[in-house]
């Protein structure tokens, strides 16, 4: 396997700016048989995914993400982010924990597999 | 597979119960190629993180965890948990979290083959 902390750092990077840009066009990251879970929310499929990103009650977001820790799976890539976002030029930034795991296809590219994402309550 | 939220609650709860009432007993929860990222110091194999585990500086430690989020994977079950923890008596709780993929080995068990734990700074 190539190193999967460069490979986990590499797919964060493009997946927030995507979802910052245009999130429509996060849908070729996902695949049939992905899965995302967004604040209990549970959805299979990357175009059921992509709809649901995409109806999102914000025109605007940016995800800051302090701290990614990664490690290798036999089939891919297990990757944690702590980060925050602000949506809609708010001040307030909300923290959000999110987890993926990525999977390899037959071709040795990397989609998401398992996708989990949650706002942090204080 | 079973009912993956089943397996996720009963696990959850089975791991932080010994957790707080023996965590060198976590072990057979490991095996040998177990990851263990823990606020970043990366372990592998289940003596090393069971050792690490029995290390922490506090006697006493109770987890409290709010939410516990899992999906089907390939091989097992991806679970997010976040919760509290209370360590020596303290009143002052430190939140955290905690992924684990479950995998399960040739006779069905399932076992920690991936674990990343987080404490959630404010």
């Amino acid at each position: 396997m190539a190193d999967f902390n460069e490979i986990a750092k590499q797919f964060v990077a493009h997946y927030y700016t995507t979802f910052d840009t245009d999130r429509k066009s996060l849908a070729p990251l996902y695949r049939e048989g992905s899965m995302l879970t967004f604040q209990s929310d549970q959805l299979m499929g990357a175009g059921a995914i992509t709809e649901k990103l995409a109806s999102l009650p914000f025109a605007k977001v940016v995800h800051k993400y302090d701290r990614t820790d990664a490690q290798p799976t036999p089939n891919g890539i297990l990757i944690v982010v702590a980060g925050q976002l602000l949506v809609d030029d708010g001040e307030q930034p909300l923290s959000y924990t999110q987890t993926f795991l990525l999977a390899q296809d037959a071709a040795g590219s990397y989609y998401v597999q398992n996708d989990i994402f949650n706002l942090v309550v204080f």
